[in-house]
């Protein structure tokens, strides 16, 4: 259902001829009203792409149109001229559907350091309006996929009212504000300001605790359109409660399908002195290259889970920390604790408890393990 | 050469039965005089193991007679009971060797969380202790490797007095304050003060500046022992100078033999504004697994190298960023640059050149590609 499962959407997918496979690579969300209100969050890499640039500034406006999304090249590091690219792209969805380019959002992905074919985007976007239509959420979903081995779209369904979204990302994916692309719509009545609270809290908790390796991306963006066509207006914390729930399930969904990856890691971070402490703890557990390579191997390492800890500024003393590997607490007061025998790691999801002992705060980040397939698949990505 | 390399020192290196292939595992290095001055710097984990704890007692009195070191088993995450472990060992040495227990430093290293076999180690010291020799120190080299796959050793020799070391390290290799297990040995008859000095400037730009898989371990020690044996008194910074250059020598010598690597890999952060900016940057280079990928490839991607600095706080302006790539500036002005197909990176040394163009400062920090090699050998390294 993806970004059309709400009312007021149209969506469009096709092969517009940007990627060199021939694939899928164009996508238009298009919000046919009568609202028009929107908000978004962007990766807090210092190194914007250009789309990066231009969409910050049209969701200051607080309305958005039209989405335009690409996969086949992320025009990030392409300098003065592949800013103007995105403009061109604003501006010839903006005439092709009779609004203004001030109202059009732009996300692209791909690899940094290319121009984008521009003929081939640029006619792409007159098709692909021509195909737009109220069950193109899927075919959108699809079209923006780059390593992604499955197209990720999620829905929550209330009383009167839809969210509904798309994600896509698979590497680079580590979050500042947000992380890959992800559209989301509803077809509530909610203004600008209160989508961009729901916005904001909802990724603070969902797409910035997936950390899949560490690389935070250039182009991260995660757009949220209102067309107001249900006519309902939600409570304000229903609404950010369902924003929520889809943006988890997106998160989710990317984690799953991360590069390489044959584990999915949920990293439990209890016992903190503050919920900042349990994200610092908790990421860089799950950016702990050794422990990844471990879990990989099926092997309860906790000594790799300590070692990650005690880089951090976070509030514990060392001989209070425990830690538990799918329930078993292989570690108890930092040192050996039960039967690492014990613990059953067959599964394609791992749990790691890590217990501070220092507060009532607590924290999850997801992450992956490290695989032969992800240094496979990033030494040859551009080559 | 190695630890008996200067003058007034003996070493050893034995099979004591700690590791269970049977190799060397147990080494000795004894300070015979006349001087007995050291210094040290030891892992800044705070989860730090038992000998470390132990070590940093014994450097305070600014006298070591003797170090123990053994692989085979970290001592690390051992609790009280491992403590004792490093206090029974330093006894054991101090009754062979008729010296004070308060002035032998303990080193451990292997696996985190287990203990270690302590019949095999005390019995092991009085074996060590009968072949020390003023030509033991290759055999100490070969005692304390764990995953290395050569021992590492450097000298440097100047008029009268002599300054030499040995070290291990391979994996969990990224310095805190230090990194992995080292000691130097001087015959140059220096004060506790000035090796402290000398050694704190030396590792400050040698071992902290490898980063080799962005793990810190829990058991870094670099240890200087000055013998005073030549009655030479070096002046201040020619001395300095000799110690930063063994352990340049030594960490260039970690680098080579990191687990699993193909690729050795200079990072060059220049034009930063201070020379904490440039180590800032150079470290999020290095520590960027999609690069190391990448590099590993021999795929010059320098967008990866712009979305790492990106993370950074360091003083730059996106669009005036510049890289080379073994000397082919294939981005500049923060966008594409020279052909990236003039780049030849068959070789194993690759040069990452990032010009911040904020200022005169700059650092090197030097790491590895990412392989498969060493997700293997992590992923079973414990099972």
């Amino acid at each position: 259902m993806s970004v059309t499962a709400a009312k007021g959407f149209t969506a469009a997918g096709i092969a517009a001829g940007i990627k060199e496979s021939g694939g899928p690579d164009l996508a238009l969300v298009v919000n046919q009203g009568p609202g028009r209100a929107a908000a978004g969050v962007f990766t807090s890499n210092r190194v914007k792409a250009a789309p990066v640039l231009w969409s910050e500034q049209v969701v200051k406006g607080g309305q958005v149109t039209c989405v335009v999304l690409n996969s086949g090249g992320a025009n990030a590091c392409t300098g003065p001229a592949g800013f103007q690219d995105t403009h061109a792209t604003a501006e010839r969805a903006a005439e092709v559907l009779g609004h203004s380019a001030g109202e059009v959002a732009v996300a692209s992905t791909g690899l940094i350091g290319l121009r984008l074919p521009m003929d081939a985007l640029l006619t792409g976007i007159g098709t692909a309006a021509e195909q737009l239509s109220a069950d193109g959420g899927e075919r959108a979903a699809v079209a923006i996929k780059t390593t992604d081995s499955v197209h990720k779209t999620a829905v929550a369904v209330r009383d009167g009212w839809t969210v509904g979204g798309m994600a896509k990302g698979a590497g680079m994916l580590a979050p500042g504000l947000a992380t890959m692309l992800s559209v989301l719509t509803t077809d509530a009545d909610v203004d600008a300001a209160e989508l961009d609270a729901a916005l904001r809290a909802a990724t603070r908790t969902t797409f910035d605790r997936a950390d899949s390796d560490g690389c935070m991306s250039t182009n991260d963006t995660v757009l949220l359109l209102a067309s107001g066509a249900s006519g309902a207006r939600p409570d304000r914390e229903e609404f950010a409660e369902a924003v929520r729930e889809v943006c988890a399930d997106l998160a989710r969904q990317l984690i799953a399908d991360a590069e390489g990856a044959s584990k999915d890691i949920r990293i439990e971070v209890t016992g903190a002195a503050s919920e900042d402490d349990a994200v610092e703890v908790g990421r860089s557990v799950a950016r702990n290259n050794l422990l990844k390579c471990a879990l990989h191997g099926e092997d309860p390492n906790w000594g790799r889970v300590l070692s990650a800890i005690g880089t951090t500024s976070a509030a514990f003393e060392p001989d209070r920390l425990n830690v538990a590997i799918n329930g078993v607490w292989v570690c108890r007061g930092g040192s050996v604790g039960d039967d690492r025998d014990l613990v059953d790691m067959r599964g394609r999801e791992i749990t790691v408890t890590a217990d501070l002992a220092a507060g009532d705060a607590s924290a999850v980040i997801w992450t992956n393990d490290l695989t032969a397939d992800y240094v496979h698949e990033n030494s040859a990505y551009s080559s």
